[in-house]
């Protein structure tokens, strides 16, 4: 079976496993696990912050991130389809009361007409006062897209001098990253708290990060615990975390070649199914009206995982676990089904 | 002083007093209050619904009317500047976990091909799943707008048959049915929760009502005190509400001529101000730039009360307490500062 | 019927409407109800605070003066039968986040020692801190009993000097000040945050106020609105309210005598009934066993209403609409009742 | 170093790391994780119930326990040092609104006279409902205790008439099966939910697991997520808890000997420390007074850590990583230390 219905099913190599069962341990709960001590400092000093938290999942590093930024009662605002708003099943609103305004843009970018329109920063006892923005890089619903370096600077230079504060979604920075050359702390400085994922195309088999300043961190690291999701000799996940930051980071243009690849061959297949140049990282979305249903279920029958991710798509993730043959066999097996 | 800040600012009729001072009254809390009763059996009955609630405000009738259609971590769809979302500090997310997203319509209406986009029902155990859409009618930020009808019955057509519900903001539903001539329970039977505001243009001195389905308001009742809004003897109150339901719904249409007037005379000072065929109602939005904040400060200098609703956007709402006289002032007075 | 389930049944009376009726109004929600500004200034004062804040229950005022004591995920302690853990719907825990402890005193006293076992300040990132500590008095559910002052001072002395905080429940304070000749003030300075209502035994339609601080006020105003309970032309209510604090707070020594009177004619015919010495104020409660039910139907039937408050318990409670002539009647006709 | 301070602290053994490294994975947010599988089935089984959710800790099993037996704003019972209301950080209240009241017992068990007062069933409409009552077995901050069979049956003889519902915390009831020989399942069955703990005494570096009712699981899997601690290939960490039943629970019983043996040689040097009668399990409390933090810093000096847990409390854990050796170090050290 080819997988492509996510890069989160990339399962540890033989290597990470050898490194996690190497890993010192302690009691993260009592912060004695040197092990996600490292991780925490080495994605902080990544992103250009002062502190991390290892976290379960990269919905609660956003759901944590954006409570430091966001009291009960004040709003987030994000693009429409962007993961806090649409795959985290409302944990913002629900345990910390945070209410969301949305702007539409196709590619997932930061609409910075939509943020001068909504945003109202300081509104005083009877309106709802924005807090926070959201931005998604890179923004898996749109399809894997980038956000545009300058746009990300010019939202900093809007919200920083009205006290609106920024959160960077990057569950797959390390793909936007890979595919612009931007550091990874060019990006993580324009934002107050930052995410980042290590089970997905990293291939750690469980794990977040969350970036921000030391006493925003301090605080998450309590209600991470109110939450329930203290751990304890976590030092076995981050140690997988680790050794994919040594030896999983650069291999992502790969998996950029394979989306691609795949791409090319259904366009030529059926051009009005996918644009190429649209597939700027790991993730290719197909348009294919009516068969979505059918394509996918045809595609799993040849081997080839898939997903439908809304009326008519069918969305396609390349990862770790995808070699090159991989992604000719889907590559093939798709442009086939498509010109069927 | 002719406070055309808002229709809010209504203050009880000496008539409406003595309705109020020989009003029988129990414990509402009990579910004693005659006065109480009748006025929510007659709300519901104006509305097409089977029951109704006596709320402090109108608040108040939105959030427990939302939550009752809406579960913890579900989503209510909205236009991002409807009252719900601005106006309401939050509420819905803070004690109920209601997740929210936005469209955006410059005459506030319903924009069914966004609902189309965004409606995601049942969206199973990864995504947040589409509970509830709130339409606001008039939409006040909008500027008094009125929802066109056959676009509610469309909305009601694609949201019924995925078990979408749909709740209407009807705070000024009262200047909705005036404007156009449609029935209330016209307007009240397209929708599962209704709220609608008596303290407004109707000039009680406080107090709202929210209809639906015995069940749901049953059930908002206990919510309600549960909100610590539970109330003992408030048919004083509502003796208040059934008065201005007797006396005060015919005359809104004296404030939407008076709003006309005013923007007439604005209009033909400075057409770039204002449109005054977008004046449907009671309110009227004056777009004068950079003159906002000044043009507010000189109003109230020549005794005319308006307030800052946007950038560079001047609100102005009649109602009972703003005579044929005060709007000719005010007309006079405004047409005079935009023309400097 | 003389009607002895609760003093929230007190209805207005005339020279009350008709202070009602004469009231100056503003809008409360924009901060310019005079009257609504005369009776928290005047509340305040009484009880010795910065700021008042009128509500429309007691519940909420209790809420309200909590939440600003207590952060969510932290401890509020109170004696098991508290109206803030009994009687308000969970509200606490619901909107805000605060969970509670209890101590157990036949009473309703507060319990020194259970106080020095369970207050656990500044407990660190692990174990739930305890921010505050919320005293009924009178306690409505231990039968109307005063706390004892020396009581109080000593648990302002245990719990100032480690931050731990202090809220009153005075719903019924007046009664407590009317019994013991304590001044409200006297009371009042003990604690950071105490609420008092104006519709029980003071006989105001609806209405509650909260002191305390003057920032902690402010935010409770806001937080007042969040919860959708802001209101517009409230001075009709709180000219009620005024009017019952010049009027109706001496005459609750009429209460407590009648209370006295039925306890003495009810104790005469079963002594195991009820032991009038615990009678302090305007709350009886007879234990009589397999016989409540019977008893309250009974006594209806006789024109007399009570109510069933625990197992075997039958609550009454005097007030303002209860006259010397029906206090004497309820005696006897519950006399009756018990000695048969 | 012989770390006595928690039996959370034990580290994952050789033979448990090569378990983990040789598990099959998949994605268990996906619901493929068929380790993880084995382990929820497992554990449900142990335990008399259809079927197990592996969390991240006993605090998310015990709160997502919790959320599927009590509806916001009822209430749930248990003994004022409940792990549920003492080291959760006020979860239940923050995240799903349940308010508590809380009984007092010296070993920390169910006092059913207690429970008969505070249980409140179907309130109505004005009073808090009891929905559940949490019992904690073995009782942590109680010194390790085991709960009387007996008084769990009368518990539940009590509770299931009425329909309130029982939570059984069993982060320890590993320690209560062997110390009392009382099957799992039978502990189990009596309750409505139960949590255990996989990272305490059975050795496994994460995680717990709940066991109810299918479909409340099926829902707890929803919250797990909507909490932010859905995790991809946690069969890695399944697989060490699959290890610690199959290796783990019988030597408790060494634990337990291990306790004994300190609580004995401390009772000799001082007999007011400790009785050792009451050590029934791994946990042991020092009563020592003004010497409590000047004895966890000396036996720290030693290479003894342990931690005040109370006012003049020190509290030993014993666990997988205290040899016999090291408990008899331990007891030379402290009965030394009690001695001076
Ligand atoms: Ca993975
Ligand atoms: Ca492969
Ligand atoms: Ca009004
Ligand atoms: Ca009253
Ligand atoms: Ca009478
Ligand atoms: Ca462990």
């Amino acid at each position: 079976m080819i997988d492509l219905r996510s890069d989160t099913v990339t399962r540890p190599t033989a290597a990470m496993l050898a490194a996690m069962s190497g890993a010192e341990t302690g009691d993260d709960v009592y912060g004695e696990d040197p092990t996600v001590h490292a991780l925490e400092e080495r994605v902080a000093g990544l992103l250009g912050h002062e502190a991390g938290l290892f976290t379960v999942s990269g919905s609660l590093a956003n759901a944590l991130g954006v409570r430091s930024l966001v009291a009960p009662g004040q709003e987030l605002l994000c693009e429409e389809r962007a993961h806090v708003v649409r795959a985290e099943l409302g944990a913002h609103a629900v345990w910390h009361g945070v209410t969301t305004r949305t702007w539409s843009d196709p590619r997932g970018h930061v609409d910075l007409d939509a943020v001068r329109r909504l945003m109202t920063p300081d509104a005083g006892p009877y309106l709802v006062s924005t807090a926070a923005i959201a931005v998604e890089n890179t923004h898996n619903f749109a399809g894997g897209t980038v956000q545009p370096l300058e746009a990300l600077r010019e939202l900093r230079a809007l919200a920083e001098p009205v006290g609106v504060r920024l959160h960077l979604d990057g569950a797959r920075l390390w793909n936007a990253h890979v595919a612009t050359g931007v550091a990874l702390a060019e990006y993580g400085r324009l934002f107050d708290t930052v995410s980042v994922c290590l089970s997905k195309g990293l291939g750690a088999p469980v794990g977040s990060v969350l970036a921000g300043p030391a006493a925003a961190i301090a605080e998450a690291r309590v209600w991470r615990k109110r939450l329930g999701a203290g751990w304890r000799q976590a030092g076995v996940l981050a140690a997988a975390g680790l050794y994919a930051l040594d030896h999983h980071i650069g291999r992502l243009a790969d998996d950029h070649a394979h989306a691609r690849l795949i791409a090319d061959a259904v366009a030529e297949a059926d051009p009005s199914a996918v644009d190429p140049a649209t597939v700027e990282t790991n993730v290719v979305i197909l348009d294919v009206g009516d068969r979505a249903a059918g394509l996918v279920e045809r595609a799993a029958a040849e081997g080839v995982l898939t997903g439908v991710v809304g009326p008519g798509l069918v969305r396609l993730i390349t990862h770790l676990d995808v070699s090159a043959d991989d992604a000719k066999r889907a590559a093939g097996v798709l442009a086939e089904l498509v010109r069927a």
